[in-house]
């Protein structure tokens, strides 16, 4: 079986650890990596978060999905490395470089040194995110969803105003600092997706799409990390003319997101905080929107035209609990 | 008084310590740092040792003076910082990234992002280094002897040559690779630096020179750290048109280096190793040389044609030892 996964984010990662869990692989082992017989899993990862900081080029949601998938990830601080050091980000801090708020630790940055010597000799993203799997061995084929750069933004009002109350001008803030920096507490006013009108899908994401059996959406904010990836022009059009079901995943638990600012994102583009508001969101297959079907957390009440609803418990507990969810999305395929 | 020093290397900034310690100022601290009337210490430095590794440049005779002159130099590894750690460099090694002789530790790894973004955004490595030493504050301006990027290239026998001894083709490698990998053990056939026909001396340059009162050329390695300074067009014919007169200090006690290689680099290029070797090596000003004056060990003889000739101890086992070996310099100048 092939399955493909829209994702992001923290959230995203821990749904592939149960999508390997469900076909029976060590969660965070290398799969059946290379047997071609074997099921496959695809992840085409959002990209709108990425940031070039000190000049280098990092991906917050591949390297999320590496380092989880291959059990390096620290789950308790939910990002970056476990055992990592942070010498460098407090020497960065020390000469006053930019965005103190994102810290970048010591073993993150040997990451993001490789990546971004081998995107500035001219390697896409996608053949960059194979060099790095071939030594995290994730078990996952990684594909960023643009070999482009495509960088989400956030107009708020801006938060450096002085003036007069409720007369502050737009500013567009790059996501990372809207998000991490000020915690999404600044009121969004839109979302923009720099770069997506001229982006293409990465080398591989439109057959991932065409070739799959089951295509997931991740329980991944629907706003920054699962929109980005749509905003890319053909992805959509492929997900909507592919052959395999498509499920989608709420990534809301009694109307909140479990981490994250889903909340706050989806009141920015106008859609109720509620898995219904998410499932109306995304809207039937049948009808030009994403999925066939769409599971919710038990107890939720969803309606939605033309869509299958489907209910679980949704609490990624451990690989093995978010594997039962994956089994209830197959299920919902029948 | 206006001290202009020719320096590189670790034994250079050991010597600048003593430049520091003979005006009475604190050997690490900031000097008179901004006081228009007080006494000025200018170092040109090489880059000749300039090396970009995993896309960040490296300047390890720049960040010697740096580290040394503001006291957070590792004094015992003789290189880098002191406190450090290696979290990066173990993780790019097991990425099996480039390099992996040339450990880049996590505190400089923070200078070296600072350095590469500036020069990246297009600010000469003059204004970067003035930007750094803002931080550092290390007493002594501190001038690359070039903004242009200079490389010293060492010409050996291919070392990976695994055909019939004797006719390994020649190769040039990187004054790094040579110098940190063999540990200058390959046979040097010659030094070529990299660049020199085109660069132009760094702002400032020139003006240290024709300024200054005093001219030292500090106990460095005359091929490897003196000589791609001269390397550069404009700065010989300078120092030679100086008002100042112009001392150099044996980099050999005892017709051997403290530490580093000058007594390979002098053979390859055939000069003696021996304080008069490398006297007559820089030669007198008065016949188009490069000193007028010239500091050897005690005891050691030498003569120089043209170039008067001092004795010191040149053991530069603290600052105010060094400091006398300065002191010996202006005695010669009488």
């Amino acid at each position: 079986m092939k399955i493909t996964v829209l994702t992001g984010g923290v959230g995203g990662a821990k749904f592939l650890l149960g999508v390997k869990a469900f076909l029976g692989w060590d969660p965070t082992g290398p799969g059946p990596d290379g047997d071609p017989g074997a099921d496959q899993v695809t992840a085409i990862v959002n990209i709108g978060d990425d940031i070039r900081l000190h000049g280098l080029q990092v991906c917050p949601d591949l390297d999320s999905c590496l380092y989880t998938l291959s059990g390096v990830a620290d789950t308790e601080r939910g990002w970056g490395r476990k055992d990592e050091t942070w010498t460098a980000a407090a020497e960065l801090a020390a000469y006053g470089a930019e965005a103190p708020w994102f810290a970048l630790g010591d073993k993150d940055i040997a990451t993001h040194l490789v990546r971004t010597r081998m995107l500035d000799a001219g390697y896409p993203l996608s053949a960059v995110t194979a060099a790095l799997a071939a030594k995290w061995r994730p078990g996952v084929t990684l594909l960023p969803m643009s070999d482009e750069r495509v960088e989400t933004h956030v107009v708020v009002a801006d938060p450096t105003w002085t003036g007069p109350a409720g007369e502050a001008p737009d500013v567009a803030l790059h996501f990372q600092e809207w998000w991490t920096r000020y915690r999404a507490s600044l009121p969004a006013k839109a979302f923009l997706t720099i770069g997506s009108d001229e982006a293409r899908p990465a080398n591989g994401v439109l057959e991932a799409i065409a070739e799959a059996d089951l295509i997931l959406v991740a329980p991944s904010n629907p706003v920054v990390s699962i929109g980005p990836i749509l905003a890319v022009p053909g992805i959509k059009e492929a997900v909507v003319a592919a052959k395999a079901p498509v499920v989608g995943v709420s990534p809301l638990i009694a109307g909140k997101p479990l981490r994250g600012h889903a909340d706050a994102c989806l009141q920015a583009i106008g859609v109720e905080v509620s898995a219904q508001g998410v499932g109306r969101h995304y809207g039937a297959r049948s009808d030009g929107g994403l999925i066939d079907a769409f599971l919710v957390a038990e107890g939720e009440n969803a309606d939605v035209p033309g869509v299958r609803i489907g209910e679980a418990p949704l609490l990624m507990t451990d690989p093995s609990a978010t594997a039962k969810m994956v089994h209830a999305c197959l299920e919902l395929t029948r």
